[in-house]
């Protein structure tokens, strides 16, 4: 398995990425990672590591402070446009040489999102960030995590599908899709939940209903967690902020575009760069890609 | 201090009401608590404990189950009616006989809001529910934690004062009023937020930008955060389902009514609910409801 890994994301990069990565490939020899930054950085990092990784060229980065699609499309070189072009690349040329099978970034989001949706395309009108919660009852895959702000009832349901082939790459059988509301009751909330709660009663996955927001942290009902960018990143961080877990979501799956690209958190340590590559390696072995195109051609597509 | 409490609200109804109602009394002798709830049972469950507190008669309750506009009104004789009829009462006669100074109900929340609705009438054009998260940096109202799932930005503004004449009663110092949004630089989220920004940065209120999940849980920033009411029903859930800490709130102001009423969580406990008759009557003492409405004659008020 290929990971193309960005060198120049998060707040540690490049040294935490450099032997995130090393790490990673310690832990598990059949992932290979190539690294995406500039080369004469990459040369001096690996020499005085004593180690020995690919490296693609890329020079540029945008950062937390930039506008992610204006910075994307300024920055011809960025790292976040090349990890997506070798996953583009990956799937032209297939399991041979050439190309990456996921690309690996820990942020800024909004620019990875960016890179992979110029890069990559969608799948779906507005993709989305799906984060893995563990709960006592398993992982629950909670999306959109903050990708896009506003969205429709349609858009929902591309959500609920996707997410449940995300769920199923991680284990869960016939994986249970709630929507998140502000009761448990059909007929709660606004005209979005109303509109989504009929659509996803005819929707090819196992709709159980509303879920409300101790639901994520505390696992039970659903496996998957459908509701706008908006609702999601709030409660996201207000779990984030209100737990003193360390075992929080690290690493997000960008659902929606046409390639596998897996984004951690900007504060990443080291290990947390290895877990990142080692679960987004997971994703690529697991056919996640063909699956979700899969059920995304398998319905009509509404934006 | 006159607390007008609703018998009949709450899953413990009424052995944990009546219990309460003691537990504040004995703690606070200054507080007076008057049951609203029928007359029998009132009398039944006083004997059994060998204790005297005035009753006034209402014998219909709304459950959880039913529509809590479409119960309130075809209830007439409703306690949640009945104890915000007494608020009303209390408000005409001044502080002395008859009435009370504020109502007191453990749920539901719907039917405690269309009582105060109905009887007080608004301030507002969409009344907020306001609780308060106890943080490391101190106390933190958020509002709207559940009453209005859409609302707009000027309503956005009318929480932030509200909310801010709210922390004041809760003794902190020109309060600090957050918008709650998916990053803290300006410019972030959907329409609503933008605009309420630019509304906000122009309100009688102390704005200090945009805030995130997190600072609520774990404060800081910001001493009021306001944001629509479906987001905030999912944050409060969210951090309640994420922590083991055990001072969450139990008591909600209901604010944007005309009159002063706490509601608390369903799930009370006897001490709950004495926590409950002790916040109000503190409010009650503080002046709040003369100031809450001083706030909103001050500014024109858009709906």
């Amino acid at each position: 398995v290929r990971v193309a890994l960005d060198l120049l994301g998060g707040d540690h990069a490049p040294e935490a990425v450099i032997d995130g990565a090393l790490l990673a490939v310690a832990q598990d020899p059949s992932v290979e990672v190539i690294l995406v930054g500039p080369p004469d950085v990459a040369a001096a990092l690996l020499a005085a590591r004593g180690a020995s990784l690919p490296v693609v060229s890329a020079t540029e980065s945008v950062g937390m402070d930039e506008d992610p699609a204006r910075g994307v499309r300024a920055k011809r070189d960025a790292t976040v446009r090349t990890i997506h072009r070798l996953v583009r690349e990956g799937a032209l040329t297939g399991q041979g040489d050439g190309g990456a099978d996921v690309a690996v970034s820990v942020g800024p989001t909004g620019a990875v999102l960016a890179g992979a949706v110029l890069t990559l395309g969608r799948l779906t009108a507005r993709p989305a960030v799906a984060v893995v919660v563990p709960t006592p009852h398993g992982p629950v895959v909670l999306l959109d995590a903050g990708a896009t702000s506003e969205t429709t009832p349609e858009q929902l349901v591309a959500y609920a599908v996707l997410g449940s082939a995300y769920a199923e790459a991680l284990g869960v059988q016939q994986p249970r899709v709630g929507l998140l509301n502000v009761g448990s009751e059909p007929g709660k909330g606004d005209q979005l939940r109303k509109d989504a709660f009929a659509l996803l009663l005819q929707a090819p996955v196992r709709f159980i209903g509303n879920v409300e927001g101790h639901d994520v942290p505390l696992g039970g009902p659903a496996d998957v967690v459908v509701t706008d960018g908006f609702t999601g990143n709030v409660l996201l961080k207000a779990v984030e902020g209100a737990t003193t877990r360390t075992d929080l979501p690290r690493a997000a799956l960008l659902v929606g575009v046409d390639g596998l690209s897996v984004v951690g958190h900007g504060a990443a340590s080291a290990a947390d760069v290895a877990a990142c590559v080692l679960h987004a390696a997971d994703l690529a072995r697991q056919g996640l890609m063909p699956r979700l195109r899969e059920v995304l051609s398998g319905r009509r597509e509404a934006s």
